[in-house]
Protein backbone atom coordinates (compact mmCIF):
# COMPACT_ATOMS: atom_id res chain seq x y z
CA UNK A 1 0.00 0.00 0.00
CA UNK A 2 1.03 3.22 -0.92
CA UNK A 3 1.19 6.21 2.05
CA UNK A 4 -1.48 7.56 0.60
CA UNK A 5 -3.57 4.45 0.63
CA UNK A 6 -2.35 3.58 4.09
CA UNK A 7 -3.68 7.05 5.71
CA UNK A 8 -7.07 6.84 3.91
CA UNK A 9 -7.34 2.97 5.77
CA UNK A 10 -6.26 4.29 9.09
CA UNK A 11 -8.34 7.24 9.08
CA UNK A 12 -11.80 5.32 7.62
CA UNK A 13 -11.21 2.18 10.67
CA UNK A 14 -10.83 4.98 13.02
CA UNK A 15 -14.55 6.79 12.10
CA UNK A 16 -15.73 3.18 11.78
CA UNK A 17 -15.26 2.42 14.96
CA UNK A 18 -16.53 5.71 16.22
CA UNK A 19 -20.10 5.19 14.16
CA UNK A 20 -20.26 1.32 15.64
CA UNK A 21 -23.88 -0.04 17.38
CA UNK A 22 -26.55 2.38 18.37
CA UNK A 23 -25.37 6.24 18.11
CA UNK A 24 -26.68 9.70 17.52
CA UNK A 25 -27.30 9.42 13.30
CA UNK A 26 -26.41 12.92 12.43
CA UNK A 27 -23.09 13.22 14.62
CA UNK A 28 -21.75 9.93 13.15
CA UNK A 29 -22.29 10.82 9.90
CA UNK A 30 -20.59 14.34 10.32
CA UNK A 31 -17.38 12.94 11.89
CA UNK A 32 -17.17 11.44 8.35
CA UNK A 33 -18.25 14.69 6.83
CA UNK A 34 -15.19 16.59 8.60
CA UNK A 35 -12.66 14.94 7.34
CA UNK A 36 -13.64 14.42 3.86
CA UNK A 37 -12.48 15.32 1.13
CA UNK A 38 -9.20 14.83 2.99
CA UNK A 39 -7.31 17.47 0.96
CA UNK A 40 -3.51 16.97 0.46
CA UNK A 41 -3.46 14.80 4.30
CA UNK A 42 0.35 16.49 4.21
CA UNK A 43 0.52 16.24 8.12
CA UNK A 44 -0.25 12.58 8.47
CA UNK A 45 2.06 12.47 4.77
CA UNK A 46 5.22 13.75 6.44
CA UNK A 47 4.53 11.53 9.86
CA UNK A 48 4.73 7.94 7.78
CA UNK A 49 7.68 9.71 5.03
CA UNK A 50 9.57 9.99 8.28
CA UNK A 51 8.50 6.46 9.62
CA UNK A 52 9.75 4.74 6.72
CA UNK A 53 12.98 6.94 6.61
CA UNK A 54 12.99 5.57 10.33
CA UNK A 55 12.61 2.48 9.38
CA UNK A 56 8.53 1.77 9.95
CA UNK A 57 9.37 -0.48 12.52
CA UNK A 58 5.53 -0.72 13.71
CA UNK A 59 3.46 -0.10 11.14
CA UNK A 60 0.38 -0.18 12.91
CA UNK A 61 1.38 2.38 15.32
CA UNK A 62 2.56 4.23 12.25
CA UNK A 63 -0.72 4.19 10.98
CA UNK A 64 -2.38 4.86 13.99
CA UNK A 65 -0.36 8.17 14.55
CA UNK A 66 -0.67 9.08 10.85
CA UNK A 67 -4.94 9.12 11.32
CA UNK A 68 -4.52 10.65 14.95
CA UNK A 69 -2.92 13.61 14.19
CA UNK A 70 -5.09 14.01 10.56
CA UNK A 71 -7.89 13.86 13.11
CA UNK A 72 -6.18 16.21 15.22
CA UNK A 73 -5.93 18.56 12.30
CA UNK A 74 -9.77 18.23 10.76
CA UNK A 75 -11.09 19.00 14.68
CA UNK A 76 -9.12 22.31 14.64
CA UNK A 77 -10.89 22.78 11.27
CA UNK A 78 -14.20 22.30 12.39
CA UNK A 79 -13.68 24.38 15.61
CA UNK A 80 -11.86 27.25 13.55
CA UNK A 81 -14.74 27.36 11.18
CA UNK A 82 -17.12 28.01 14.15
CA UNK A 83 -19.08 30.94 13.84
CA UNK A 84 -17.36 32.51 17.25
CA UNK A 85 -13.82 32.05 15.31
CA UNK A 86 -13.42 32.40 11.17
CA UNK A 87 -17.69 31.72 10.44
CA UNK A 88 -16.71 30.18 7.58
CA UNK A 89 -19.17 29.04 5.15
CA UNK A 90 -17.19 26.64 3.12
CA UNK A 91 -14.38 24.15 3.58
CA UNK A 92 -12.74 22.20 0.91
CA UNK A 93 -14.76 23.28 -1.41
CA UNK A 94 -18.34 22.49 -0.06
CA UNK A 95 -20.11 23.56 3.38
CA UNK A 96 -18.55 24.02 6.57
CA UNK A 97 -19.62 21.20 9.26
CA UNK A 98 -21.79 24.02 11.56
CA UNK A 99 -23.11 25.39 7.77
CA UNK A 100 -24.46 21.57 6.78
CA UNK A 101 -25.04 20.59 10.15
CA UNK A 102 -25.56 23.40 12.33
CA UNK A 103 -23.03 24.75 15.32
CA UNK A 104 -23.99 22.11 18.08
CA UNK A 105 -23.21 19.20 15.93
CA UNK A 106 -19.71 20.72 14.85
CA UNK A 107 -18.79 21.29 18.71
CA UNK A 108 -19.25 17.53 19.61
CA UNK A 109 -17.58 16.86 15.77
CA UNK A 110 -14.71 19.00 16.77
CA UNK A 111 -14.63 17.50 20.64
CA UNK A 112 -15.26 13.49 19.28
CA UNK A 113 -12.81 13.61 16.60
CA UNK A 114 -10.24 14.75 19.19
CA UNK A 115 -10.86 12.10 21.73
CA UNK A 116 -10.85 9.56 18.54
CA UNK A 117 -7.34 10.54 17.90
CA UNK A 118 -6.21 9.27 21.76
CA UNK A 119 -8.11 6.38 21.23
CA UNK A 120 -7.13 5.46 18.22
CA UNK A 121 -3.59 5.82 19.78
CA UNK A 122 -4.35 4.24 22.71
CA UNK A 123 -6.07 0.86 20.65
CA UNK A 124 -2.58 0.54 18.84
CA UNK A 125 -0.46 0.46 21.98
CA UNK A 126 -0.84 -3.65 21.59
CA UNK A 127 2.96 -5.13 22.38
CA UNK A 128 4.30 -1.28 22.14
CA UNK A 129 1.98 0.39 24.98
CA UNK A 130 5.22 2.39 25.96
CA UNK A 131 5.84 3.80 22.63
CA UNK A 132 2.09 4.66 22.50
CA UNK A 133 1.97 6.86 25.58
CA UNK A 134 4.54 8.46 24.32
CA UNK A 135 2.97 9.32 20.46
CA UNK A 136 -0.37 10.26 22.66
CA UNK A 137 2.03 12.59 24.79
CA UNK A 138 3.69 14.43 21.66
CA UNK A 139 0.09 14.78 20.01
CA UNK A 140 -1.53 15.92 23.15
CA UNK A 141 1.63 18.55 23.96
CA UNK A 142 1.22 19.80 20.27
CA UNK A 143 -2.31 20.35 20.09
CA UNK A 144 -3.26 21.22 23.72
CA UNK A 145 -2.13 24.27 26.13
CA UNK A 146 0.26 25.56 26.74
CA UNK A 147 1.82 25.02 23.02
CA UNK A 148 -0.57 23.17 21.08
CA UNK A 149 -2.77 24.25 18.21
CA UNK A 150 -5.15 25.81 20.91
CA UNK A 151 -2.86 27.48 22.29
CA UNK A 152 -2.12 29.35 19.03
CA UNK A 153 -5.93 30.22 18.25
CA UNK A 154 -5.65 31.32 22.08
CA UNK A 155 -3.06 33.62 20.72
CA UNK A 156 -6.07 35.23 19.12
CA UNK A 157 -7.74 36.89 21.97
CA UNK A 158 -4.84 38.11 23.43
CA UNK A 159 -4.20 41.92 23.30
CA UNK A 160 -0.78 41.22 23.21
CA UNK A 161 0.77 38.94 20.93
CA UNK A 162 4.18 36.83 21.37
CA UNK A 163 4.47 36.22 17.68
CA UNK A 164 6.73 33.58 18.00
CA UNK A 165 5.10 31.97 20.16
CA UNK A 166 2.00 32.52 18.07
CA UNK A 167 3.00 31.08 15.03
CA UNK A 168 5.00 28.11 16.37
CA UNK A 169 1.69 26.98 18.03
CA UNK A 170 -0.23 28.01 15.55
CA UNK A 171 1.08 26.36 12.45
CA UNK A 172 4.38 24.59 13.54
CA UNK A 173 2.43 22.47 16.18
CA UNK A 174 1.43 19.64 14.24
CA UNK A 175 4.34 19.83 11.63
CA UNK A 176 6.08 19.42 14.84
CA UNK A 177 4.04 16.66 15.73
CA UNK A 178 4.48 14.79 12.47
CA UNK A 179 7.95 14.49 12.23
CA UNK A 180 8.42 13.81 15.74
CA UNK A 181 5.26 11.15 16.01
CA UNK A 182 6.68 9.51 12.37
CA UNK A 183 10.31 9.20 14.13
CA UNK A 184 8.41 7.66 17.68
CA UNK A 185 6.24 5.13 15.90
CA UNK A 186 9.45 3.60 14.20
CA UNK A 187 11.49 3.22 17.34
CA UNK A 188 13.30 6.49 17.76
CA UNK A 189 14.03 9.57 19.69
CA UNK A 190 11.62 12.72 18.88
CA UNK A 191 14.27 15.57 19.96
CA UNK A 192 16.23 15.28 16.91
CA UNK A 193 13.10 15.64 14.44
CA UNK A 194 11.99 18.65 16.13
CA UNK A 195 13.45 20.92 13.75
CA UNK A 196 12.37 19.92 10.65
CA UNK A 197 8.56 20.13 11.79
CA UNK A 198 9.11 23.50 13.30
CA UNK A 199 10.68 24.51 9.61
CA UNK A 200 8.08 23.15 7.48
CA UNK A 201 5.54 24.50 9.66
CA UNK A 202 7.48 27.93 9.03
CA UNK A 203 6.99 27.58 5.27
CA UNK A 204 3.62 26.26 5.19
CA UNK A 205 2.40 29.30 7.62
CA UNK A 206 4.06 31.61 4.83
CA UNK A 207 2.48 29.65 2.22
CA UNK A 208 -0.99 30.43 3.91
CA UNK A 209 -0.41 34.07 3.82
CA UNK A 210 0.57 34.03 0.18
CA UNK A 211 -2.70 32.34 -0.38
CA UNK A 212 -4.82 34.38 2.50
CA UNK A 213 -3.70 37.15 -0.49
CA UNK A 214 -3.90 36.22 -3.59
CA UNK A 215 -6.54 33.57 -4.18
CA UNK A 216 -9.79 34.10 -4.60
CA UNK A 217 -12.05 31.55 -2.57
CA UNK A 218 -13.72 29.47 -4.95
CA UNK A 219 -10.04 28.28 -5.97
CA UNK A 220 -9.27 28.01 -2.28
CA UNK A 221 -12.46 26.14 -1.20
CA UNK A 222 -12.69 28.61 1.94
CA UNK A 223 -12.89 32.21 2.81
CA UNK A 224 -10.11 34.62 1.53
CA UNK A 225 -8.45 37.68 3.05
CA UNK A 226 -8.99 36.40 6.62
CA UNK A 227 -6.18 37.92 8.14
CA UNK A 228 -6.87 41.33 6.74
CA UNK A 229 -10.16 41.04 8.15
CA UNK A 230 -9.10 39.57 11.90
CA UNK A 231 -6.08 41.62 11.66
CA UNK A 232 -3.64 38.79 11.70
CA UNK A 233 -0.15 38.91 11.09
CA UNK A 234 1.18 37.90 7.29
CA UNK A 235 3.87 37.87 5.71
CA UNK A 236 2.90 39.04 2.30
CA UNK A 237 1.82 42.29 4.22
CA UNK A 238 5.20 42.35 5.57
CA UNK A 239 7.42 41.82 2.72
CA UNK A 240 5.59 41.72 -0.43
CA UNK A 241 4.83 38.75 -2.30
CA UNK A 242 8.16 37.89 -3.99
CA UNK A 243 9.79 38.67 -0.01
CA UNK A 244 7.51 36.10 1.23
CA UNK A 245 8.21 33.59 -1.76
CA UNK A 246 12.21 33.74 -0.89
CA UNK A 247 11.70 33.37 2.68
CA UNK A 248 9.66 30.42 2.25
CA UNK A 249 12.39 28.89 0.12
CA UNK A 250 14.98 29.65 2.53
CA UNK A 251 12.80 28.19 5.26
CA UNK A 252 12.25 24.40 3.49
CA UNK A 253 16.60 24.57 2.80
CA UNK A 254 16.88 24.85 6.25
CA UNK A 255 14.66 21.95 6.87
CA UNK A 256 16.54 20.23 4.21
CA UNK A 257 19.81 20.95 6.32
CA UNK A 258 18.12 19.51 9.44
CA UNK A 259 17.00 16.14 8.40
CA UNK A 260 18.43 13.54 10.94
CA UNK A 261 21.07 11.15 9.63
CA UNK A 262 18.73 7.69 8.85
CA UNK A 263 18.19 5.43 6.16
CA UNK A 264 15.75 7.34 3.68
CA UNK A 265 17.11 10.95 4.11
CA UNK A 266 17.27 11.56 0.67
CA UNK A 267 13.88 10.70 -0.13
CA UNK A 268 12.97 12.85 2.65
CA UNK A 269 15.08 15.99 1.14
CA UNK A 270 13.40 15.24 -2.08
CA UNK A 271 9.77 15.10 -0.80
CA UNK A 272 10.86 18.62 0.84
CA UNK A 273 12.24 19.97 -2.09
CA UNK A 274 8.78 19.20 -4.33
CA UNK A 275 6.83 20.68 -1.40
CA UNK A 276 8.35 23.75 -1.92
CA UNK A 277 7.01 24.00 -5.54
CA UNK A 278 3.46 23.21 -4.81
CA UNK A 279 3.48 25.71 -1.67
CA UNK A 280 4.89 28.47 -4.34
CA UNK A 281 1.58 30.51 -6.13
CA UNK A 282 1.49 29.36 -9.73
CA UNK A 283 1.99 32.08 -11.32
CA UNK A 284 5.73 32.79 -9.71
CA UNK A 285 6.19 29.36 -9.95
CA UNK A 286 6.05 29.26 -13.90
CA UNK A 287 8.30 32.76 -13.68
CA UNK A 288 10.95 30.81 -10.96
CA UNK A 289 11.03 27.13 -12.93
CA UNK A 290 11.98 27.50 -16.47
CA UNK A 291 10.11 24.85 -18.47
CA UNK A 292 7.29 24.58 -15.91
CA UNK B 1 -3.66 12.94 51.64
CA UNK B 2 -7.34 12.13 52.26
CA UNK B 3 -8.89 11.69 48.69
CA UNK B 4 -10.60 15.18 48.37
CA UNK B 5 -7.01 16.63 48.71
CA UNK B 6 -5.23 13.96 46.09
CA UNK B 7 -7.74 14.92 43.81
CA UNK B 8 -7.65 18.41 43.94
CA UNK B 9 -3.59 18.18 43.96
CA UNK B 10 -3.82 16.27 40.81
CA UNK B 11 -5.92 18.82 39.15
CA UNK B 12 -3.78 21.14 40.32
CA UNK B 13 -0.34 19.87 39.17
CA UNK B 14 -2.72 18.95 35.52
CA UNK B 15 -3.79 22.86 35.29
CA UNK B 16 -0.15 24.36 36.23
CA UNK B 17 1.45 22.28 33.29
CA UNK B 18 -0.99 23.65 31.06
CA UNK B 19 -0.57 26.94 31.63
CA UNK B 20 3.44 26.82 31.51
CA UNK B 21 5.92 29.19 29.45
CA UNK B 22 4.94 31.75 27.25
CA UNK B 23 0.85 31.02 26.75
CA UNK B 24 -2.10 33.23 25.58
CA UNK B 25 -2.80 34.45 29.51
CA UNK B 26 -6.70 34.26 28.85
CA UNK B 27 -7.03 31.20 28.48
CA UNK B 28 -4.65 29.68 30.38
CA UNK B 29 -6.42 31.81 32.93
CA UNK B 30 -9.67 29.73 31.65
CA UNK B 31 -8.31 26.94 32.25
CA UNK B 32 -8.28 27.09 35.92
CA UNK B 33 -11.17 29.10 35.68
CA UNK B 34 -13.37 25.99 34.28
CA UNK B 35 -12.51 23.85 37.01
CA UNK B 36 -12.65 25.87 40.32
CA UNK B 37 -14.85 26.24 42.47
CA UNK B 38 -14.91 22.34 42.06
CA UNK B 39 -18.22 21.08 43.54
CA UNK B 40 -18.47 17.72 44.78
CA UNK B 41 -15.76 16.24 42.26
CA UNK B 42 -18.37 13.15 42.37
CA UNK B 43 -16.53 11.41 39.45
CA UNK B 44 -12.93 11.39 40.41
CA UNK B 45 -14.13 11.08 44.10
CA UNK B 46 -15.59 7.11 43.32
CA UNK B 47 -12.73 6.63 40.74
CA UNK B 48 -10.17 7.08 44.00
CA UNK B 49 -12.91 4.85 46.43
CA UNK B 50 -12.49 2.15 44.22
CA UNK B 51 -8.97 2.50 43.69
CA UNK B 52 -8.22 2.31 47.34
CA UNK B 53 -11.18 -0.63 47.62
CA UNK B 54 -9.02 -2.76 45.01
CA UNK B 55 -5.39 -1.84 46.48
CA UNK B 56 -4.64 1.41 45.17
CA UNK B 57 -1.25 -0.51 43.65
CA UNK B 58 0.13 2.69 41.27
CA UNK B 59 -1.39 5.71 43.03
CA UNK B 60 0.43 8.38 40.37
CA UNK B 61 -1.82 6.43 38.40
CA UNK B 62 -4.96 6.58 40.46
CA UNK B 63 -4.06 10.34 40.87
CA UNK B 64 -3.68 10.95 36.79
CA UNK B 65 -6.96 8.96 36.19
CA UNK B 66 -8.68 11.17 39.01
CA UNK B 67 -7.69 13.87 37.37
CA UNK B 68 -8.26 13.50 33.79
CA UNK B 69 -11.90 12.10 34.81
CA UNK B 70 -12.66 15.61 36.05
CA UNK B 71 -10.86 17.41 33.67
CA UNK B 72 -13.14 15.94 30.81
CA UNK B 73 -16.09 16.46 33.00
CA UNK B 74 -15.61 20.10 33.41
CA UNK B 75 -14.50 20.07 29.54
CA UNK B 76 -18.01 18.88 29.19
CA UNK B 77 -19.82 21.64 31.38
CA UNK B 78 -18.34 24.08 29.36
CA UNK B 79 -19.13 23.05 26.03
CA UNK B 80 -22.72 22.05 27.14
CA UNK B 81 -22.77 25.87 28.49
CA UNK B 82 -22.17 27.42 25.27
CA UNK B 83 -24.65 29.73 23.60
CA UNK B 84 -25.65 26.77 21.08
CA UNK B 85 -26.40 24.16 23.99
CA UNK B 86 -27.61 25.52 27.13
CA UNK B 87 -26.53 28.97 26.93
CA UNK B 88 -25.97 29.08 30.53
CA UNK B 89 -25.20 32.34 31.69
CA UNK B 90 -23.97 30.79 35.48
CA UNK B 91 -22.28 27.33 36.44
CA UNK B 92 -21.15 26.45 40.09
CA UNK B 93 -22.76 30.23 41.22
CA UNK B 94 -20.38 32.17 39.21
CA UNK B 95 -20.79 32.97 35.48
CA UNK B 96 -20.13 30.59 32.75
CA UNK B 97 -16.55 30.06 31.11
CA UNK B 98 -18.37 31.85 27.66
CA UNK B 99 -19.68 34.48 29.74
CA UNK B 100 -16.71 35.19 32.01
CA UNK B 101 -14.41 34.53 29.04
CA UNK B 102 -16.09 34.91 25.58
CA UNK B 103 -17.28 32.19 23.41
CA UNK B 104 -14.11 31.75 21.24
CA UNK B 105 -11.80 30.67 24.49
CA UNK B 106 -14.91 28.92 25.66
CA UNK B 107 -14.67 26.67 22.69
CA UNK B 108 -10.50 26.38 23.30
CA UNK B 109 -10.89 25.79 27.21
CA UNK B 110 -12.74 22.87 26.37
CA UNK B 111 -11.12 21.57 23.89
CA UNK B 112 -7.66 22.39 26.29
CA UNK B 113 -8.98 20.41 29.04
CA UNK B 114 -9.95 17.28 26.66
CA UNK B 115 -6.25 17.00 25.68
CA UNK B 116 -5.07 17.57 28.70
CA UNK B 117 -6.94 14.55 30.01
CA UNK B 118 -5.41 12.31 27.60
CA UNK B 119 -1.74 14.48 28.36
CA UNK B 120 -1.93 13.97 31.99
CA UNK B 121 -2.59 9.45 31.69
CA UNK B 122 0.22 9.56 28.96
CA UNK B 123 2.50 11.51 31.17
CA UNK B 124 1.72 8.79 34.12
CA UNK B 125 2.60 6.24 32.20
CA UNK B 126 6.00 5.80 33.67
CA UNK B 127 6.70 2.09 34.32
CA UNK B 128 3.18 0.74 34.03
CA UNK B 129 2.55 2.09 30.08
CA UNK B 130 -0.13 -1.04 29.31
CA UNK B 131 -2.15 0.80 32.08
CA UNK B 132 -1.87 3.99 31.06
CA UNK B 133 -3.11 3.30 27.37
CA UNK B 134 -6.18 0.97 29.21
CA UNK B 135 -6.76 3.90 30.97
CA UNK B 136 -7.03 6.23 28.66
CA UNK B 137 -8.75 3.86 26.30
CA UNK B 138 -11.55 3.87 28.96
CA UNK B 139 -11.97 7.62 28.88
CA UNK B 140 -11.85 8.05 25.03
CA UNK B 141 -14.68 5.22 24.59
CA UNK B 142 -16.52 7.16 27.53
CA UNK B 143 -16.22 10.38 26.08
CA UNK B 144 -16.25 10.34 22.95
CA UNK B 145 -18.50 8.60 19.90
CA UNK B 146 -19.87 6.08 19.69
CA UNK B 147 -21.20 5.76 23.79
CA UNK B 148 -19.55 8.78 25.37
CA UNK B 149 -20.89 11.68 26.49
CA UNK B 150 -20.51 13.31 23.48
CA UNK B 151 -22.48 11.19 21.86
CA UNK B 152 -25.24 11.24 24.61
CA UNK B 153 -25.34 14.68 23.48
CA UNK B 154 -25.41 14.30 20.06
CA UNK B 155 -28.85 12.46 20.74
CA UNK B 156 -30.23 15.84 21.77
CA UNK B 157 -30.15 17.11 17.76
CA UNK B 158 -31.83 13.55 16.89
CA UNK B 159 -35.91 13.26 16.05
CA UNK B 160 -35.61 9.92 17.01
CA UNK B 161 -33.74 9.33 20.15
CA UNK B 162 -32.70 5.85 21.24
CA UNK B 163 -33.99 6.70 25.01
CA UNK B 164 -31.24 3.90 27.06
CA UNK B 165 -28.65 4.71 24.69
CA UNK B 166 -28.82 8.45 25.22
CA UNK B 167 -29.41 8.40 28.93
CA UNK B 168 -26.31 5.82 29.32
CA UNK B 169 -24.56 8.05 27.22
CA UNK B 170 -25.04 11.09 28.74
CA UNK B 171 -24.94 10.56 32.26
CA UNK B 172 -23.62 7.04 33.00
CA UNK B 173 -21.06 7.13 30.55
CA UNK B 174 -18.42 9.15 32.93
CA UNK B 175 -19.74 7.33 35.57
CA UNK B 176 -18.72 3.70 34.11
CA UNK B 177 -15.58 5.55 33.14
CA UNK B 178 -14.86 6.42 37.30
CA UNK B 179 -15.10 2.63 38.36
CA UNK B 180 -13.79 1.04 35.75
CA UNK B 181 -10.40 3.51 35.78
CA UNK B 182 -10.02 3.24 39.42
CA UNK B 183 -10.23 -0.36 39.36
CA UNK B 184 -7.75 -0.76 36.36
CA UNK B 185 -5.08 1.75 37.92
CA UNK B 186 -4.97 -0.47 40.45
CA UNK B 187 -4.00 -3.62 37.96
CA UNK B 188 -7.77 -4.68 38.39
CA UNK B 189 -10.15 -5.98 35.26
CA UNK B 190 -12.34 -2.83 34.18
CA UNK B 191 -15.40 -5.46 33.18
CA UNK B 192 -16.75 -6.04 36.75
CA UNK B 193 -17.11 -2.66 37.45
CA UNK B 194 -19.11 -1.38 34.89
CA UNK B 195 -22.48 -2.33 36.37
CA UNK B 196 -21.89 -0.24 39.31
CA UNK B 197 -20.67 2.89 37.39
CA UNK B 198 -23.77 2.29 35.14
CA UNK B 199 -26.34 2.55 38.20
CA UNK B 200 -24.73 5.11 39.94
CA UNK B 201 -24.73 7.16 36.80
CA UNK B 202 -28.64 6.57 36.87
CA UNK B 203 -29.48 7.66 40.21
CA UNK B 204 -27.51 10.73 39.19
CA UNK B 205 -29.75 10.80 35.88
CA UNK B 206 -33.03 10.63 38.73
CA UNK B 207 -31.49 13.07 40.90
CA UNK B 208 -30.32 15.72 38.33
CA UNK B 209 -33.97 15.47 36.85
CA UNK B 210 -35.36 16.24 40.77
CA UNK B 211 -33.35 19.36 40.84
CA UNK B 212 -34.11 20.11 37.84
CA UNK B 213 -37.96 19.94 38.51
CA UNK B 214 -38.04 21.35 41.68
CA UNK B 215 -34.54 24.06 43.09
CA UNK B 216 -33.91 27.36 41.98
CA UNK B 217 -31.48 28.72 40.29
CA UNK B 218 -30.26 30.51 42.66
CA UNK B 219 -29.86 27.26 45.32
CA UNK B 220 -28.51 25.22 42.01
CA UNK B 221 -26.11 27.88 40.96
CA UNK B 222 -26.85 27.44 37.36
CA UNK B 223 -30.71 27.89 35.34
CA UNK B 224 -33.56 25.28 35.99
CA UNK B 225 -36.26 23.60 34.23
CA UNK B 226 -34.28 23.09 31.27
CA UNK B 227 -35.36 20.07 30.67
CA UNK B 228 -38.61 21.46 30.37
CA UNK B 229 -37.64 24.51 28.44
CA UNK B 230 -35.92 21.89 26.13
CA UNK B 231 -38.21 19.32 25.99
CA UNK B 232 -35.98 16.57 26.87
CA UNK B 233 -37.38 13.53 29.04
CA UNK B 234 -37.29 13.97 32.85
CA UNK B 235 -37.98 11.23 35.36
CA UNK B 236 -39.99 13.47 37.29
CA UNK B 237 -42.44 14.42 34.73
CA UNK B 238 -42.62 10.61 34.07
CA UNK B 239 -43.31 9.89 37.82
CA UNK B 240 -43.51 12.41 39.98
CA UNK B 241 -41.35 13.77 42.64
CA UNK B 242 -42.37 10.72 45.31
CA UNK B 243 -41.93 8.23 42.44
CA UNK B 244 -38.62 9.42 41.46
CA UNK B 245 -37.15 9.25 44.51
CA UNK B 246 -38.24 5.91 45.08
CA UNK B 247 -36.54 4.50 41.87
CA UNK B 248 -33.28 6.47 42.99
CA UNK B 249 -33.58 4.66 46.20
CA UNK B 250 -34.06 1.12 43.48
CA UNK B 251 -31.31 1.93 41.57
CA UNK B 252 -28.62 2.78 44.45
CA UNK B 253 -30.00 -0.80 46.17
CA UNK B 254 -28.31 -2.36 43.00
CA UNK B 255 -25.19 -0.94 42.45
CA UNK B 256 -24.74 -1.89 46.07
CA UNK B 257 -25.18 -5.70 44.93
CA UNK B 258 -23.18 -5.15 41.99
CA UNK B 259 -20.13 -4.14 43.79
CA UNK B 260 -17.14 -6.68 42.61
CA UNK B 261 -15.26 -8.64 45.93
CA UNK B 262 -12.53 -6.61 47.37
CA UNK B 263 -11.34 -5.80 50.15
CA UNK B 264 -13.18 -2.38 50.00
CA UNK B 265 -16.08 -3.77 49.86
CA UNK B 266 -17.74 -2.71 52.79
CA UNK B 267 -16.75 1.02 52.75
CA UNK B 268 -18.02 0.84 49.03
CA UNK B 269 -21.61 0.08 49.72
CA UNK B 270 -21.39 2.91 52.91
CA UNK B 271 -20.36 5.37 50.15
CA UNK B 272 -23.01 4.59 47.96
CA UNK B 273 -25.62 4.37 50.46
CA UNK B 274 -24.46 8.20 52.06
CA UNK B 275 -24.87 9.21 48.34
CA UNK B 276 -28.72 8.19 48.57
CA UNK B 277 -29.19 10.55 50.81
CA UNK B 278 -27.25 13.33 49.32
CA UNK B 279 -29.16 13.09 46.33
CA UNK B 280 -32.60 13.46 47.70
CA UNK B 281 -34.19 16.79 47.86
CA UNK B 282 -33.83 18.38 51.37
CA UNK B 283 -37.45 18.36 51.87
CA UNK B 284 -38.01 14.20 50.98
CA UNK B 285 -34.65 13.69 52.87
CA UNK B 286 -36.21 15.14 56.00
CA UNK B 287 -39.79 13.44 55.85
CA UNK B 288 -38.37 10.06 55.22
CA UNK B 289 -35.22 10.20 57.18
CA UNK B 290 -36.23 10.32 61.17
CA UNK B 291 -33.79 12.85 63.33
CA UNK B 292 -32.38 14.59 60.31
Amino acid sequence: MDIKARIDHAIAEAIAAGQAGPTPAKLASALHYAVHPGGARIRPSILMSVALACGDRSPRLTDAAAAALELIHCASLVHDDLPCFDDAATRRGKPSVHRAYGEPLAVLTGDSLIIMAFETLARAAGEDPAQAARLISILARRTGMPRGICAGQGWESEDDVDLSAYHQAKTGALFMAATQMGAVAAGEDAEPWEELGARIGEAFQVADDLRDALYDGETLGKPVGQDDLHGRPNAVTELGVEGAIDRMRDILAGAIASIPKCAGEARLAALVTAQAEVLTPIKWRAARVPGE
